[in-house]
């Protein structure tokens, strides 16, 4: 694959709309532009200048495919840094296949999936963990994925990295100098603050190797397995949560869900619900595979709620006593998950079958337990407020950096392990020449992640993640 | 429905892609943009030239909803013929979403379907005949339906009609002012001239209205029924049709079907497949109204295939006879359908057995017979050609004016009755004051047409059929 011939692609998405964009981006883009678009005025778009737009249309030979709207960006003021074109055309399936089977013909290539940003990186407009961003701001479908995204893209996170890499780049220098000079036994780079550098390194590292955990599930989603017989709610609640959250996000889009296993923000930050049958003890082998299932599908998840039917509970007997005897054995099997109890349907309770059920679940220790109704939405608010204050958002608020991607924690848990390595040189009193390659390999791996270290396999596998167009 | 406020709404398709366009029309598209915008140069999008573009950040106060691309068009120079601002984002749901609720709470409304291109028509960007073909454009999905729609967008239409339109209101104005001379006898209005001019008219109606029945079927397929039983090989011809075409057509979008009833494009125009089952004679009431179902896809088709194994029939004996029929059948049942009675693998034939087959066809009279191989592709090249040669596409091919809306095919009905008129007040040497009648009810169909005379009912009903964001 060369990055010097011009490629083109549908950077809408597939299907018919108002308006589709085709992309041409690439040395001879201009060329293959003008010899396919008759411009209104008259004038070629190479003559043209960077960042206007023109009237005219497509045609093929004498047949006239579109009247499209054509935006020109020379190089290096551009998207890939290249000369791009972008044509605006009816978005029928139809012209969108005919703009681009006429650019083919005239000499561009299909763009591979991610090309366009790949050669931003290579034309040095963005760095890699930037062009990572645009995947990841692609794919945001909720307001704490998005803000993730759109911080990284914008630099915050290279740059926390690029800054702590000049640095180290800097004593990385010194020292190999001291080791032209070594029969004279100078220190050109100054101890202390060489070990208050590397102190600061190894406290940077360790808190973005931490936020991991927080990124990873605010980028993916918090998996929350529910745990409940088919007729205590589950559905009823899940739309609850998705509803109220609806109303607030958009009145545009009609969102229905019928399936239980799907992912509803909650207050910008997703959650992953996953279903689980009861867990109700028997001697019968195929049920007993039933809860093999639901016990695995518990170890999946972050948060576990528990959901019963509160009328069943409040009258206390038989059927109580299998419920907490159930929550007892969840508590059990998984005493490290978070476990949040949920009695539903308390509409339908009169005061005293209410203090009844509360009697009931005090005896439910070290679990939360929350009683709402579905239906009305009453409790609904508090059980939102309680599943956000399982995730750590805080440092979202105050614009921390956060790690998301599991490239760059890989690298920097290898970048830690060098740095300590360097630590414990110092503490050794090691000597410049061990120290340096110490230095070198923690270098290379933060070099990894903003792209200045890098191949063809490792660009290769990133960018296959891209669509086609971007 | 006020036209002076701002519009607002996606106009690329939904869905999560490289880029998404959000587009904003009306009076305050600048004002409402800009307080959402800012630019990286600094400058306010109200002071920019039109027909530019620039690189900033959606802002919703200091939170960044996305880095984009602002084009700016300045009134009257826009598609609508307003102030319009489109951003070009990063195309993830949850960024379209949050762009247009900014865009809502800044003070635009949502678009209605259809309402930028309705707005370019009350602007006069376009006529309503320009305006209809934008729809057709984007639903178009093969070269024929893309070029009715392509030349009426651009006019073809509309000027033929908007000609004739004038030359008769320029007669009409004569004949009225000959009124306020009446009892002078003046014939301003020459009536030879004029009697040739009814007749031009009267001409080109009729080749407009007898071009619809081409139009329609070109804009909306040909309805084939294929008659055969499940293992003639049914979808294997089609799909012989399909890839022999997607080879020319394309080879970028992967294109499967695994349904027979399916359009598929053969040069350039577009064959609506219907499947039926066979036909046999069956005392069994279910396979009655099996039959029944078969005869009534049938009647829908504007050409019948018969399709059946070629194996079967080349040996003569029962079978054969119960092919040859049930063809019989066909062709009393439907007289005035075109049938095309096609033997499938021959490829697997002797030489003797396609003697014996092409003896046995000879017996069909009236309907084109055709042998192939779908297997191996033999004769389906002869069963394209023979499909085509049912389509005039003469008309499409020599750029004539095809009517392809129903709505002008009324209109032009309506008009040519009222022409009719005028013609026979002229044979019956009628007064100018009832000529004028006729010809002005003339002149109001040709008016619809193009727009000149609408109503808010009628724009409704065209503009309800567009995708919202055009």
């Amino acid at each position: 694959m060369t990055h010097t011939d011009t490629i083109v692609a549908l950077a809408t998405p597939a299907g018919a709309g108002a308006i589709a964009i085709i992309r041409l981006s690439g040395e001879q883009a201009l060329d293959i532009a003008s010899s396919v678009f008759v411009s209104v005025s008259g004038k070629k778009l190479s003559q043209q200048k960077t960042h206007t737009i023109h009237l005219g249309h497509i045609k093929d030979g004498d047949r006239v495919v579109d009247e499209v709207l054509a935006s020109v960006f020379k190089n290096p003021n551009s998207y890939t840094g290249e000369d791009v074109v972008e044509f605006s055309c009816h978005g029928s399936n139809y012209i969108q296949q005919e703009i681009i089977q006429l650019c083919l013909r005239k000499g561009a290539r299909m763009a591979q999936a991610g090309e366009f940003t790949l050669r931003a990186f290579l034309n040095g407009k963005m760095d890699l963990s930037q062009a990572e961003a645009v995947a990841d701001l692609i794919a945001s479908d909720s307001e704490a994925s998005h803000q993730l995204a759109i911080q990284q893209m914008r630099g915050g996170f290279s740059s926390e990295i690029k800054a702590l890499r000049e640095q180290l780049l800097n004593f990385a220098s010194l020292i190999e100098l001291e080791l032209d000079f070594a029969e004279e036994d100078v220190e050109f780079a100054n101890r202390d603050e060489f070990q208050a550098l590397i102190s600061k390194i190894t406290h940077v590292l360790k808190r973005l190797i931490d936020s991991f955990a927080t990124g990873n599930v605010l980028k993916n989603g918090i998996p929350v397995a529910i745990v409940g017989e088919p007729n205590v709610g589950k559905s009823t609640l899940l739309n609850a949560l998705l509803n109220e959250e609806r109303a607030i996000v958009s009145d545009i889009a009609g969102t229905t869900r019928d399936t239980i296993e799907d992912e509803i923000t909650i207050g910008g930050v997703g959650f992953r619900f996953i279903d689980t049958a009861g867990i109700r003890e028997t001697t019968d082998t195929i049920e007993g595979l039933g809860i093999q299932k639901t016990f695995q599908k518990m170890e999946q998840a972050q948060v576990v709620i528990y959901l019963f039917d509160a009328t069943v509970i409040s009258n206390g007997g038989e059927k109580s006593q299998s419920v907490l005897q159930e929550i007892e054995k969840v508590k059990n099997k998984f005493p490290q998950k978070t476990l949040v109890v949920i009695a539903n349907k308390v509409d339908t309770l009169s005061e005293e079958e209410i203090k009844k059920l509360q009697v009931s679940l005090s005896a439910v220790e070290g679990s939360q337990t929350i009683s709402l109704s579905a239906k009305t939405g009453q409790g609904v608010e508090t059980l939102k407020n309680t599943l956000l204050n399982f995730v750590n958002t805080g440092a979202l608020r105050n614009n921390e950096t956060i790690v998301t991607n599991s490239r760059h924690y890989d690298a920097l848990l290898k970048a830690l392990e060098e740095i300590q390595k360097v630590q414990a040189g110092i503490d050794a009193n090691l000597s410049g020449d061990l120290l340096a390659i110490d230095i070198r390999q923690a270098l290379y791996h933060f070099g990894e992640i903003t792209g200045e270290i890098s191949n063809d396999d490792l660009l290769g596998n990133i960018f296959a993640n891209f669509c086609i167009g971007k």
